[in-house]
């Protein structure tokens, strides 16, 4: 167990972004909600998944919907609360802990917010080891655990408990209420047991974000390269570095969907995503692509760039990273792989660490 | 109280179909599910308003969605069961009897097939004296009875308990929610007590629909005018006869939506509906409009006619009939006038009884 405070909202806000591989919701609005909750009612412990008894009931609360419009609807900061309150009546259990059902530039602060008021104790840990767009797309739903009961709450006080036949169900309902009241709620659910979290976590992934997010400060600082010391702690591969000269993006169907163009001195990269980045082509082949982590970070601030603030003109680097190996089970490929999200390829895995190039991890 | 066996469903649908104003769902599809209740389970005990004591939990179940779907996805018969024990559990209270929200052909019976499965006694009235297409469409919203909690749930079993900030947004949200599970749910919501009901419904209109029916009935078997016999039951003005020359319709929004033409000797009538039949254009001039009713009738056997149902070659007769007098105060116009429905027309009320013309209630 260790405390949370201040002083590492910024490192976990930065990191969380990188790991989000462009999506989660904004670090700002993220920051912002755990600092106002933190500086109200006192630093947060987090926990190791080792420390947590079997018994322990552990609750994700996440924001779900379009990060293009969770920029400019802010949350009212009472939702989760609300949320985690119709959970917990509905099954008549308290919550004994919190965990973030990704890692993402907001979704990695949301619970660290709640944890604050509630003094409840964070886990270290979440549900993906990454973001994904959908709720079914977590670990839980591959060993069996359900999303429901499932919270759903909007800024204006509308909350509903709902009880689907499936996970993937309970994303399609929640995603119409989320369009249908603004296009971004709030969720409490994938309730799970502590003995549970093994299976349903990726574990340490908040220290994780820490850490990345300390190590982009720590470059900058000395004048070094935020990107290679990205790479290092990720063991990356580099797909380009250039600049966005094109970016097309709508919001539909409750998600930020659409495509950029990097250009660099290397080729061309074109990068397809729906609230995540899920896909890269260099000129016209598949590189990278969901479940790996596609991470585009400013070249050179090393500050993560979300697929609702990329825009052209964006000086990055595109990092590939492996993802968390349950992920690229075929269960793993059927729930979050390219052919889901309707792009015609396969999974395509990253080349080996060992013909990936330069000590950095990446070719140079 | 008195019994409703297998021999009252006929009449009751039909009648049910004529007050519906062309909504409510397909009259044929509610006989069914009553019919295989009671004659599983028993007639059903019908109560007057009257009969209700004050502190009774009366909860109002029924279909929501587009009737155009309701007529193909049929209901696997058990969702107004699971919407009232979903209902039940989040309030903590057990239901005392159901009632029908609205007198439309599906939502008169839905209650009587629940009543006969659960022995509970159904209460002789609807909350809006006809069929409207959306939830917040109901008295009970002109008194301050919230339509919340408000339980949907769909044919493959999806269950949600929604707390909603307004009624309007309760709608709004279940109709995302049906949208999402097929374009047709069922709910238990708009929980009153017997003390509100004088406030809450219109009473005795199930017993007005058997009465319409029987008389629809009676005067085929009679060689007499069926469309007469209605018209002498409802005091309606006639509108036009004559034979359907255009239906424009789609399923939009959860919605069936469109206009119909009949064209008659005495002019052209054209009919705009939402579910409902909702305004009726003479030659171009408005000369009925919701909130009176709009029916459609087969001319030669005094059918209803649905919104859903009505195409080329019908032959029909429309009546247009006074609505509940709650419905054209200002309150109710607001809630239910054709402005809201996007027409730009003021509500105009029917001509006074005394100008209407003939012996039968309407010009000859």
């Amino acid at each position: 167990m260790r405390e949370i405070g201040l002083d590492a909202l910024d490192d976990i806000a930065r990191g969380s972004g990188i790991l989000g591989t462009g999506g989660g919701g904004d670090p700002y609005v993220g920051r912002l909600l755990a600092e106002a909750a933190i500086t109200r009612c006192g630093p947060v412990s987090l926990v190791t998944v080792d420390e947590v008894p079997p018994d322990a009931v552990v609750v994700p609360v996440s924001m779900l919907g379009a990060p293009t419009v969770g920029q400019e609807k802010l949350p009212n900061g009472t939702e989760t609360r609300t949320a985690l309150r119709a959970l917990e009546q509905a099954t008549g259990t308290a919550a004994t802990h919190l965990v973030p059902i990704e890692i993402g530039g907001m979704n990695s602060l949301v619970p660290l917010a709640l944890a604050a008021e509630t003094g409840l104790p964070v886990v270290d840990g979440d549900a993906m080891g990454r973001a994904f767009p959908e709720a079914q797309m977590v670990l839980p739903t591959l060993v069996g655990i359900p999303t429901c009961p499932m919270a759903v709450t909007d800024d204006k006080g509308n909350t509903l408990v709902l009880h689907a036949v499936s996970n993937l169900w309970a994303e399609r309902i929640a995603r119409a209420v989320c369009v249908a009241t603004g296009c971004s709620v709030f969720t409490a659910d994938t309730v799970m047991t502590g003995a549970q979290l093994t299976d349903g976590l990726v574990a340490g992934t908040i220290t994780l974000a820490e850490r990345l997010g300390a190590a982009v400060r720590t470059a900058r600082a000395e004048h070094a390269d935020p990107v290679t010391a990205v790479a290092d702690l990720l063991g990356g591969v580099r797909l380009i570095g250039g600049k966005v000269v094109d970016v097309h993006r709508a919001t539909t169907g409750g998600f930020a969907r659409g495509d950029a163009t990097v250009v660099g001195e290397d080729g061309e990269l074109r990068l397809s995503f729906q609230n995540e980045y899920l896909l890269a082509e260099r000129d016209g082949k598949v590189v990278a692509t969901t479940p790996d982590l596609i991470c585009v970070l400013e070249t050179d601030s090393g500050e993560p760039i979300t697929t609702e603030t990329m825009r052209y003109g964006n000086r990055v680097t595109v990092l590939a990273v492996d993802c968390d190996p349950r992920w690229t089970t075929p269960a793993g490929l059927e729930l979050v792989g390219p052919r889901y999200f309707g792009y015609d390829h396969d999974y395509q895995p990253l080349p080996a660490t060992d013909s990936r190039g330069g000590p950095t991890g990446f070719p140079t």
